[in-house]
């Protein structure tokens, strides 16, 4: 029953995983309205000016800024309105020396005219005929060419998650498709003689399976599919024809152990005999955690997580999550939520081990506290009742009640 | 061509408008495995304890506490090995005094027993003894029945949004189905005789429509559906008869007028005309973001943007996206990543407007710092080069360089 390995760092443990995954990023070419919060694998160039025509950025005059210099309330300055731009439309008519054309908020600038007079600063005298009293510098209320990207400027790189307003940036270069990185396929394999269905009514002993419903919804959030394989008995042979079965289905593995030493043996064991180069890191200096199982087998990840759900959704976290992204060809690390907040209890910690602790942020004074919701790993409300988790790293021996920590919100 | 209207404080704003939303949530029961990110219509109460029956939380053998206190490594205490307790199988026997039945982590407490004691303090003496070298406390290394949640308790209030741990929980329950708020229409009107759909070249004077695409991003990360009502011209007839169609498709509308004080005053006219109360702001002390509309037509709430790009995004996330979260039932704030970084640049602000500066965040010598993308706010790249933005409040009169300021991801 004696389980053998060495515990490494977190860090330590995804380094020795890193190598090992594939470098090439499996892409489709998806249109933008599908593409929110894919990872870009094409550098986009702009292919043309935007906007690719000087247009005005106030209602106003479009005119000559040298007819209008020295103009003033007192003295004002004399133009023909020679014309209006519509919008949508190339101005039919030029600007000559004194004249000014009518022109709005985004309409385009006609031909000798350099600068616009906001309606604000301008009197209609008659018919054709304005006072300007103030004047305009050459360029004033213009957008220029190319002002907001330039023909040949990179749009956005390779490695980008794409966020709303990525969208409308491409939409207006008329880059309607692009090339994104596919949602990963996640199999998750949960085991244990103890474990039915949640839709199933446990027998005596028995107890619904939490962790393929956790890890399906964390794979989902995280952007990508997740298939859930069911439940395998503590039988090694079935563990392994499941494990199996997931590599042949999925591009990462995920089998969600038992949390007695003999069937995390039997994980490791099963895992093993998927292929090369095989397990890489067994055992995490990591509460909770600690028997977490990293893996790549004929270029696929696979992770044997805990079965607590804390545990299991602690290494997730740490493990699965940056190997998805990185997968996606994702630059940094996967988007994570923190605030920042003071902690109302002390957290004590073995040194040479990183804890993750379960806390509820709340507001004391006008500032947010992070209370430690104290509960054992197999708890899953443990995590229903916790905002959060704060990390104590590795030689840090504990928190003090008052300081300010980071919260990672889940 | 006069714009007159009093501009409101942007809460203020929002204070006009939240009283005239419907307040009935429309639910629809969803399995949990689709529920993800979705607010909860329902209290949720815990139909059984978990766990049921008392577990073991350790590797090691199920014993009476009384028969192991005084035990030490000088002076062990001999139990009988009766049995053993199989994974998802009720004790086939109870634990007499001078008895240990050997049970795995998860394993049912045999009757009789009331502790259990690592497999680590002890020791085998012969097939049926073992030296017990640690005395334990009755409950120690045992899940309580109902020590994760009680029969009878509240599981998750309604206005809550399910995250992954959740799903956990409610599975480990077997409450697989759920009431959720359903998602929204919204739908999203462009305007403006300049604009072509993004897959058209083009003419001279034209541009391509930037609105519908980021709006659209923005509810779908929202979590709610978006409707693409496409472009009307600079129409008054054209523009109401759009948004009537929205307002039958749909249960939010936004219509992205144009930038020029005419249209958008065209804007307010064909909202005016959808229905009670109508328009109750037109004009918030925003930048950017002033000439926005807010109003209420027969029970939907309808929202008039800024044309701007930047100044559309701005006001989405003040004004559109906690009315979503409203209708939704969402109790709080519509979540929003935040972080803290100090101010590479001054900011000026005029007193009496809240402005939100456009940020790039970067590290500089270990710290964050927020620098100020500066550039106007009808360029889309402003934004598309940006990670977050900077609020400057009311009467804050501007930042200074260092300061630690929130940067509000998007």
């Amino acid at each position: 029953m004696a389980e053998l390995f060495t515990v490494l760092a977190p860090s330590h443990a995804y380094s020795l995983l890193e190598p090992h995954l594939p470098v090439d990023v499996r892409g489709e070419r998806l249109p933008i309205t599908r593409a929110l919060s894919r990872v870009l694998c094409q550098d986009l160039v702009a292919p043309v000016d935007l906007p690719d025509f000087p247009r005005s950025t106030m209602d106003g005059f479009a005119v000559r800024a040298p007819d209008t210099y020295g103009a003033s309330e007192g003295l004002p300055a004399y133009l023909t309105v020679s014309g209006e731009v519509l919008m949508g439309a190339p101005a039919a008519m030029g600007v000559g020396a004194g004249e000014a054309v009518r022109i709005a908020t985004g309409g385009m600038i006609p031909d000798g005219a350099d600068a616009v007079v906001m309606v604000e600063n301008t009197q209609e005298v008659d018919a054709t005929t304005i006072e300007v009293v103030r004047p305009v510098a050459p360029g004033e209320n213009v957008l220029r060419v190319g002002e907001d990207i330039t023909a040949g400027a990179t749009v956005l790189a390779s490695g980008h998650m794409l966020r709303p307003q990525d969208m409308g940036g491409l939409a207006a270069l008329g880059l309607i498709d692009v090339e994104v990185a596919r949602r990963l396929r996640v199999a998750i394999v949960s085991g244990g003689d103890e474990l039915v269905p949640p839709q199933r009514v446990p027998g005596p002993g028995q107890i619904r399976d939490i962790n393929t419903t956790t890890l399906c919804a964390l794979v989902e959030r995280a952007g990508h599919e997740p298939l859930a394989m069911g439940i395998v008995p503590d039988v090694y042979e079935e563990l392994a024809a499941a494990a199996r079965r997931a590599m042949d289905a999925a591009d990462v593995v995920i089998l969600s152990a038992g949390s007695s030493v003999s069937t995390r043996d039997m994980t490791a064991q099963a895992i093993a005999s998927l292929g090369q180069p095989g397990v890489l890191v067994h055992g995490v200096s990591l509460r909770p955690g600690k028997p977490t199982i990293l893996a790549v087998a004929n270029g696929k990840p696979v992770f044997g997580l805990p079965g607590n759900p804390v545990s299991c959704m602690v290494t997730f976290d740490l493990f699965v999550a940056p190997t998805l992204a990185r997968l996606s060809g994702l630059v940094g690390p996967p988007p994570r939520q923190l605030v920042r907040a003071r902690l109302a209890h002390n957290i004590p910690s073995a040194a040479g081990r990183e804890d993750y602790v379960q806390v509820r942020v709340e507001p004391r004074d006008g500032e947010p506290w992070a209370v430690p919701v104290f509960g054992k790993s197999n708890l899953i409300y443990t995590l229903v009742r916790s905002d959060g988790m704060v990390k104590v790293e590795l030689d840090q021996g504990g928190l003090r009640e008052g300081d300010w920590v980071e919260v990672i919100l889940f």
